[in-house]
């Protein structure tokens, strides 16, 4: 089925090249301040992979159907549904007969029989990211009614190539950029200058590695990391609702993810007991957090910590030699259109949506 | 909440120094042969390790309850109880205030205030094992009904030494043993030897790894990779239900769980698309499987495979600078009692189960 | 929560003065027919109150927006949205401060912390049942797809006057209407008559009642009885999923319902156990039906029988003495706007709806 | 399934002649005084049926098998059982062939294709009432942690005679029963004397008929009134999860209900809106309660009434013309051993447990 959570629970509907796609949200207390605008910041970065380009504003603008009055949300069911401009649908005809490798073409034809609507992938698209990332702003805001409870994704590994350790700053000032803050121009010392700002970049060699894999007409994965602070003990369940049950469970509702570790990971299995362990310290927080903030399944205070990997994009112009179930032979195939080289890039916002649906529905469980 | 399944659900309870331990199995068809005989085997094989010693019947008799008559399933709700010898219960008062580092004492006694039962780990015992194994035993014949739908789990990495290229096989022939067959004996040609036998061992590295860490009073860690051989395509749903999320979900539920990868994992985060997209076959067949038999979070038909990351044992005989809370102090804390060195052995037959309380439900899935 | 089922779930959202009310469907078997004139039939019988009117086709017109592609159910969550047109959203500031007798102003007030949407009653309007008739259409659908399995609810007693005995029958014939059909006019044998109908009216008693009710300014109630034939045997379980105990689930969810019954209801507990109890005859099915259909919460094969008490309508023209909480004193209160004297009338499809909503869950549900 | 609830759930199971009956409780709070004595009161009020005889101990006593410690709940699945004695289980093979008049004999052998447990109704049993009053118990204490809500249900018509305006209170003084207290005795005052005490008995002329109904071997129905006082207002909610939706749902779940009515009932259905309606006072609170303490799924503050229609005992010693499957034709039955005349004499117990699960769910429910 397509809903998920217990006290604040999502159900997610459309298809790419339908009329429109959205999510009902139950369980949304009474009282939010919520309007449409709120959207913008979360589906921005949800455009354009936090790339350090500009965020441009694009017809993607999610429309509230019920749940607010007034400019707050209202205690009844919270519809967002975002409509869909028309596509060359036409495109898709021929994926029923060759279905795409690392598709869902296949699966979901012999699933439903044939009747999936392929258009655009269907129910099956990245595009239905998208009311996941509105509820997730909705599921934020619920999150930090009381306090705050940031939770920050960003990637820190694409193609192979790590960069955990932070992504690159790049300071702008007067139209120069620079690795360095620059301490003068003409507008006098540096902190007041207006035309000063400071953005994200990528390293060099990742941004060589997608125009590389660009121009081959191939694509790159990647890994995300998640931090949730703020949190407080005690939250979740010792077995089937497990803190990283119920994140796990909506990490991997994420199309193209394939992997996810918390804490230490899979690094833990080539740890000792004495290496992992993690001593309590006079504050009640373990010191090194190699369980990612989570004991037993309940938090334990330190911040939650999370890696997922994602795949490379499917959808890519190299050719691909596969079935042609209408010609009964193994074909060429070359996926045409625009495609992202590396959806993972996009992919930060979503799983900070997924994890906030999760954290939502886990503060509104009874104690 | 402690309940898992839409269509075969399970609902675990008790603790590991309370009366019993176990678990309803409501869903179950009527008309499945089952009696207690049956859960032996896979309850020996999680009490054993699977290390190639010899499983030792114990008093660990799975008990039916209820949803068995005459042999057969009859439909109702089955349940299934261990019973809890006598322990040394006053052991446990110690990690009241001394919380031990990687268990869930501290965030169990947050989350319920103190009234958590502690004797044991209580609730969050790995003892709770017992009665998933035990439904997964059901389980696998739910799954079964129909067609075969084996699921084999096994280590595949401890303390760091990778044998996924599969443990070593050891023949024994006249109480001698080898690593290759012996051609005769005295009993004639080897085929025939009534006294031969083949069992797998862990290699030798691995065994000397696991006594180091036992002389030194410290645990290991491992992996665990699971594959299921004949699911039908189309199972599973595009979003809160895709078979990763279900069997995340429930793999997350094992204590001691850290990460969970499917098909190529982590690694196909460090690929390019035209690597990692697998060309369908003639057969209708993913080619390379790197996505461990599901894409969109549907069955493709390939063998579902998917590893999981331990962690070292928590409870160590070595000396740990913890936090004492009765004392407002940092202090010295070597578990006592007898602990598991490396709990990764003995759990392959519990993701096993929980593969299978998945696999059931998902089975039952109106199409 | 505003969702319900299991195998066929439905969410309901929207408020009445909203931009949209709708509903969610989720576990919709793909390729299943359906078009937006599907509802027309069933949305016509809830506008006109199948008092014996035309139906005329009004703006409330369903638009699907997902699930659907080329005329079938694609196995995609379906969603069905109707607009709401502009409508004097003025007129409800006033039951803020004196909220309607009989209505849930005031209990959503508390509920809700006065955030609630009360024009038009919001999300607990009337207007709500809209969306569940389109989705027991879909529903209807389901259940139909292997064998006849018929609804049909229909009012049998309207202000206290019992009519259970059969609605009276109207014959028009050549713009004459008779109790009984004319042997002949002037278009020859009345069989092949192109000009002749027969409707279903409301005897006259109950016509007068409703006038006299209606000049009044007040309203009635009434009670709908729903038959269900072609249901196989042993659907349901035991407890919690009691045929029963869905059905009373689901009919509580429509505003108004004060009672339900099944069988010989609230007058089995005035029998003997030797005039309730069934005999079983040759063809294994009970030989009175005082079970209404259900045994120890299972379908027996019989048609499944229930009755619904709906209360009068509570928004009423006539002078009610009442809180207002502005003012702090009892003031006189005449509810204002055209409003229905007796929703009873406009129920069946909703009650049929909503059984049908039921039973496709229970039919999909794995034996 | 066999499980209800989504805050507080119990899970149930077990069949009458099998090793034991219980439920599981998930969701109950840690830090609650619980004891096996606690569940003493109320099972003893559904052994006697209330009747006025001096309750019995007998051995239906509850062994709490986890989820409490040292005397209080540990915040992890609370797990009741009741062993079952042995029973004369061959009575009952005779029921396979020819089923019951009025039981699920033929209903559930039909849906689990015989292999149902049939000894003594199997999970179908009236005897699965034991836990459920075991789950009451705790219910009752959740709900009331914070304040009273006291929930009270009792027998208001038995056979046909209604006897609603109360039970009448027989004084006995003394060794001296008497309908009135005696103003003196030989222990001085009446207020003080210390053998004095006052039982609700059945009227003379219920008591009558029901030895009547046993005499002939025949049975008796009833109906139980609810009453519901100290709720909050503001529980529930709009459609599915409206209160009256939760408290049917649960209530069909006990063996026998025929029809549930809230408030005013199917009267509701005879009244006009003028006379229904419930004008609201300057307390907040409806001033007739004509809608039982709820509007639009919501309770209002007032007390939460309603009414359980109780067919007769299906089982009766006088003969019944039924289909014996067996011999292929219609034979007399008489059904043997020891049965309840009325067992709606042992119902308000049970319906308070209902009630008192559904309340301690809603009650959870955050806000």
């Amino acid at each position: 089925m397509n809903s998920f959570g217990r006290y604040f629970r999502v159900s997610i509907f459309g298809e790419s090249h339908g009329p429109a796609i959205g999510i009902v949200m139950d369980g949304v207390p009474a009282g939010i301040p919520l309007s449409e605008d709120d959207f913008t910041e979360d589906i921005d970065r949800r455009r354009s992979g936090g790339d350090g380009t500009t965020p441009r504003r694009e017809p993607d603008c999610p429309e509230i159907l019920s749940g607010v009055h007034d400019g707050f949300t209202t205690g009844a069911p919270l519809t967002v549904i975002i409509k869909n401009e028309n596509a060359h649908s036409s495109d898709y005809d021929l994926f029923r007969d060759m279905p795409r490798p690392g598709h869902a073409d296949r699966a979901a034809s012999v699933k439903w029989n044939g009747y999936n609507d392929m258009r655009g992938g269907g129910h099956f698209s990245g595009r239905l990211t998208l009311p996941i990332v509105a509820a997730g702003v909705v599921a934020k805001k619920i999150l930090c009614r009381n306090a705050m409870i940031p939770i920050n994704a960003r990637c820190i590994e694409i193609g192979g190539i790590d960069f955990s350790s932070g992504m690159k700053i790049m300071y702008i000032c007067d139209n120069i950029e620079a690795s360095e803050p620059s301490d003068t121009c003409r507008f006098g010392p540096c902190e007041e200058c207006p035309s000063r700002s400071a953005v994200e970049v990528l390293p060099i060699p990742v941004i060589a590695a997608i125009e590389r894999a660009m121009e081959a007409g191939d694509s790159l994965g990647g890994v995300v990391e998640c931090v949730v602070e703020g949190l407080p003990a005690g939250l979740g369940e010792p077995f089937f609702d497990s803190v990283e049950s119920l994140i796990s469970h909506a990490v991997f509702a994420i199309p193209g993810v394939r992997g996810i570790e918390f804490g230490d990971g899979f690094r833990a299995s080539k740890m000792k007991g004495s290496e992992h362990n993690d001593p309590i310290g006079k504050d009640g927080l373990p010191q090194k957090n190699g369980a990612g903030g989570i004991n037993g399944g309940i938090t334990n205070g330190a911040p939650v910590v999370f890696r997922v990997a994602l795949k490379p994009t499917s959808s890519i112009r190299k050719k691909q030699h596969t079935m042609n179930f209408a010609k009964g032979e193994m074909s060429d195939l070359s996926v045409p259109g625009r495609h992202d080289s590396c959806f993972a890039l996009r992919a930060p916002v979503v799983v900070e949506a997924m994890t906030a649906i999760v954290l939502a529905d886990l503060v509104r469980m009874p104690i």
